[in-house]
């Protein structure tokens, strides 16, 4: 497309600006929004794919709707950049994911355009349902629309919104955003379900069988000619609306559209927006759209890192890369070993095997990998079933998704004492993607469940030893958690070596302080440990690798020798793993001195995973200078 | 009926026997099965309607699969009442509920052909799915059937399972026991949908609009007749396959068959196991089929407690009723004088209206109180989709079914500050309903999250005061969490009075000893006050009324004054108010010896309610025995 003029988006600081334009002015705003989106993720890494896919139902929504008193609810909200730029923040747009610049994700607090905060999918319809209702009951004709990507669509609360919508007959509209994705290609019944549709399928087989017989029909003479054509009209309606998933839960379905034709879609949006009750609005999009690597190599460029805008060359992160290899990595490379050992062995992952490496297993055993959709509830209960067979699953989700399988958790793996693996990647700090994606919960929720062995390793031979003794004989519910990132060790392939849960390891000697430590944080404590050596100050340093069981004996020993111990985890201070030595502390009346250092009791938002560590006082130097302050000097 | 031979059920002692019986003595079988279930659930009360509604599906399905070898996972369980007879347990069945019996819900430790414990509602799929998956893995020909009710096919993880069960084309079966009732009446586009199926509607559009094209063309001479009567075949089967909602996720769709002729189940059962894939059998029931009064009142004998089975007269429970009422009705009548007051104010509950009384605030402002079906999660982020709008949602949901919304509190509400308040019902131990039910963990999982209130009333008027107090303008997310049953105040429609979170009140004056309670427990705390001052010991007891945000004023005096404490809630000592007060204690350094008194870091089985606080150490005899212990007596 040739530019007619280069400076359109530039004149839109909000969409009041957008729809001061004319209607064949958008495909150029939709050029230009791209452009600046590709030119802008491409050194300053962000995801990439999902937003360039919804560029033009982004500029249509906002010429349409009369935003911000009419609401957008974006799901997920990594799809959402359009909506910034086009939102009054373009140039803030280069601190995108930066601590102090604008969120990833749509926040509340940072634009009364962002109508939900957001991060994990499947709440769109859910939050526009309750808006919608306020909206009636405050007698408002302020409009709502969810969009909702195919992906998110697969969790569970996605169809308990459609379900009480369609009962609740709500003025909502939910655009479904159908790019047969979610970050790594999309599964489920749904899926193919909408595939389906696309690929007109209903049509086709009504063609094949029934347009058949009224063809014989045909022949018959003008009065049947008639009545053929007034029936197939009818036909076509009937079956249109029968055949429908959502027009069964009362949602009039639309669709599908082009979701990169912007001028149908202003039109149809148009139209929508005067039509009152619950319609889902079925658009196909391509995720990475207008650049052609993106489209290809979907979930590489789903959140690419920096990348060469004109060659589309992804450059390596360079880091410890060469090094040290991601926690994740050594999962996927794990796993595969053990089950090449234990053939009870089976994983599961919720739509996450490039994030968590599962896709490792997923094509050397593809038998014996699930990925079971965006569908963390179902993960864990599909888990306790193959469990109750004998089957040993090492079920893996990032720990702030994990939150949304805690009862199935309790109720269907605790309680049955079910011998489950959970392994939960991203526990702890996550960096870029802020408050929505740090793990911070779950050693605190996790220890709270009897039966649960609470493990989290310091390095990757520990969390090799882990996964290794969790898939033993003999064992309930095992959960290892581990960061997100790469570890320390460069020769990680270490011979498997069982690890008696509730023992830790000292790893250094020392008579003027104790620190104990639970999972990474015990690396900037070794070093901590080093530079207060150089103070003359010698630090016992204990990894404990169990918060539950917790070394008991060891903790005795620990209580009774040190009159002042720290301890630290990469998790909230309220109820983790401190707390749980402070308990231990009360029940025997210990009188050592306990300082607790962790992720402080609030929410923690976007920055570089160092800058977040500091932050939290979680780094070297500030380990290092609150045990200073322990020690008295 | 005549009894053909009145010991037909006395003689199966195992699936194994029934099998052996000729399909004409099952009609037999039915009703022997159904007056067993009435004439002991009517003097040993448990739940009543669900388990009469599924005597016919209950037979055919032992009748036809090879349990124990065959997998037969209830959903929720509450309706396994005839499953638990017919697998040996007909003789232990007068100690359902009570301690040291059978359990009311499927428990894997109590027998064989329990092949998935179970309580919460929707987890039956996803358990099938992974024992079909395991059986598939493991090459053996082993069946597993899903029996799932229309309520529980509203919660989003049986979507979630189906979605993946479609997607992997499992062999499963999943019976849809369809009785348009959870407890409750069933709401939602779904339920209107079975409904919809089941009315035929289909057919009937279909006749009207389509056959009415036909009819025309029949009279048009033998070529036309035999073409049209081709076309009606395949046009039936095109609308039936096509329109049906799981048929669309991949599932065969049997059905609706009539779920009371235990002849015709067993034949279509028996067809189905011989059918590869996944299956969906819609089987039509009525919830309390047999017994009158439980077919019209089909609410009040979900689980009625004892009744004359003669009348159907359902006794009082007789206890403290006329004294003081059930928590539970205090929210129930409270919600409605505080909406009155603030328009704000709306009520929201997944399914629960008569088991947590917002039934009352829907009977005097429907628009205004929302059941959104079995949805806890979407219960959630709907009311935080309200209060983006400026709304107060009161979101009901007991302590045990918040877990499943765990990630939605966090996420939706939390994390944004949203002034959403929580009334959590059943906190602390039920009684009969056991393990699955008890509400043990919410203090911990609650108090780890940052921006939230805790809080516990330990009476009525406190109730009702937190309640008004959480509605006041200036608050974020505000729970409020109360037992099961009965409070202890007559006269508890109090004049509403502002509580300031992070306050307590002291309810005794001492020197020898401090007691720190959060809500019901202290009811019995101060009996063991009054015992233990009979003894000579005088105890200073504090209602400290939040656990988060903590009364540091109080809290501060009291490590200051008393060197020995004890704290006391209805939770888990893992993680709970003790472990809160733990970490304070660390933080600053005090030395005073503190005791965590609560439910001991292990499941609690059934039992009464009396007998289980017995047994975790909650009541006032054995807090006497601590604090006589405590204080060196």
């Amino acid at each position: 497309m040739e530019p007619l003029d280069p400076h359109l988006l530039t004149s839109i600081n909000s969409p009041e600006d957008l729809r001061k334009l004319s209607r064949n002015e958008l495909p150029q705003v939709c050029h230009e929004l791209r452009d600046f989106i590709i030119d802008s993720v491409s050194h300053n890494p962000g995801h990439f794919g999902a937003s360039l896919g919804v560029v033009e139902l982004t500029v249509a929504l906002h010429y349409v709707y009369k935003t911000p008193y009419d609401q957008l609810v974006w799901d997920v909200g990594h799809q959402a950049y359009g909506h910034k730029i086009l939102t009054g923040r373009r140039d803030l747009f280069h601190t995108n994911r930066k601590m102090g610049g604008i969120s990833g994700f749509p926040r509340r607090y940072e634009s009364e355009y962002d109508a939900f905060g957001v991060g994990h999918s499947s709440t769109s319809i859910s939050a526009a349902l309750g808006m919608a209702e306020a909206s009636k009951l405050k007698n408002e004709n302020r409009k709502v629309v969810a969009i909702i990507g195919d992906g998110a669509m697969t969790g569970g609360m996605a169809f308990e919104g459609l379900n009480n919508a369609g009962f609740l007959k709500s003025d909502i509209l939910v655009i479904l955003n159908d790019n047969n994705m979610a970050i790594d290609p999309n599964v489920g019944g749904m899926s193919q379900y909408l595939l389906s549709i696309t690929r007109s399928q209903t049509y086709n087989r009504l063609k094949d069988e029934v347009w058949e017989g009224l063809g014989k029909l045909r022949g018959l003479g003008p009065l049947a000619r008639r009545a053929v054509q007034k029936m197939e009209g009818a036909l076509k309606s009937l079956l249109l609306h029968q055949s429908n998933l959502f027009e069964g839960l009362n949602f009039r379905y639309f669709g599908p559209v082009d979701g990169h034709d912007v001028l149908q879609l202003t039109s149809v949006l148009a139209d929508l927006r005067e039509i009152k009750g619950p319609k889902l609005l079925h658009v196909i999009t391509k995720k990475g759209k207008g650049f052609p690597e993106a489209e290809i190599n979907q979930t590489k460029f789903h959140a690419p890192g920096k990348f060469d805008k004109l060659t589309g060359k992804i450059y390596s992160c360079g880091c410890e890369l060469e090094k040290a290899p991601k926690f994740q990595n050594v999962f996927g490379e794990t796993i595969v070993e053990l089950a090449e050992m234990n053939e009870k062995i089976v994983g599961i992952t919720p739509a996450m095997p490039s994030g968590c490496s599962l896709n490792i297993m997923m094509q050397k055993m593809p038998h014996r990998a699930f990925d079971v959709g965006i569908a963390e509830q179902h993960a864990v209960t599909f888990a306790a079933g193959l469990a109750t067979q004998g089957m040993i699953p090492f079920c893996n989700i990032y720990s702030t998704f994990m939150q949304r399988a805690y009862d199935q958790v309790i109720h269907d793996v605790a309680l049955q004492n079910l011998h489950v693996v959970f392994c939960i990647d991203r526990g702890g700090l996550v960096g870029e993607d802020g408050a929505t994606h740090h793990g911070v919960f779950d050693l605190a929720y996790m220890r709270t469940l009897p039966n649960m062995v609470v493990a989290a390793p310091m390095d990757e031979p520990e969390l090799r030893n882990m996964m290794y003794t969790a898939q033993l004989e003999g064992y309930g519910p095992f959960s290892i958690r581990y960061p997100r990132g790469c570890g320390t060790t460069v020769n990680w392939r270490n011979p498997f070596e069982k690890i008696e849960p509730g023992t830790s390891r000292q790893l250094s000697e020392g008579s003027d302080l104790a620190i104990l430590t639970i999972g990474k944080p015990g690396v900037f404590a070794q070093r901590a440990v080093k530079k207060l050596l150089r103070e003359g100050l010698t630090v016992a340093h204990f990894d404990m690798r169990f918060v539950k069981p917790l070394d008991e004996v060891r903790l005795h020993h620990i209580f009774r020798e040190f009159p002042k111990i720290i301890t630290i985890e990469e998790g909230t201070v309220t109820g983790g793993f401190g707390s749980a030595v402070a308990e231990f502390k009360s029940a025997y009346n210990y009188s050592s001195q306990l300082k607790i250092m962790g992720i402080p009791d609030r929410f923690i938002e976007h920055g570089t995973i160092e800058q977040l560590y500091k932050e939290c006082g979680l780094d070297a130097e500030s380990i290092f200078r609150e045990a200073l302050i322990m020690a008295g000097r």
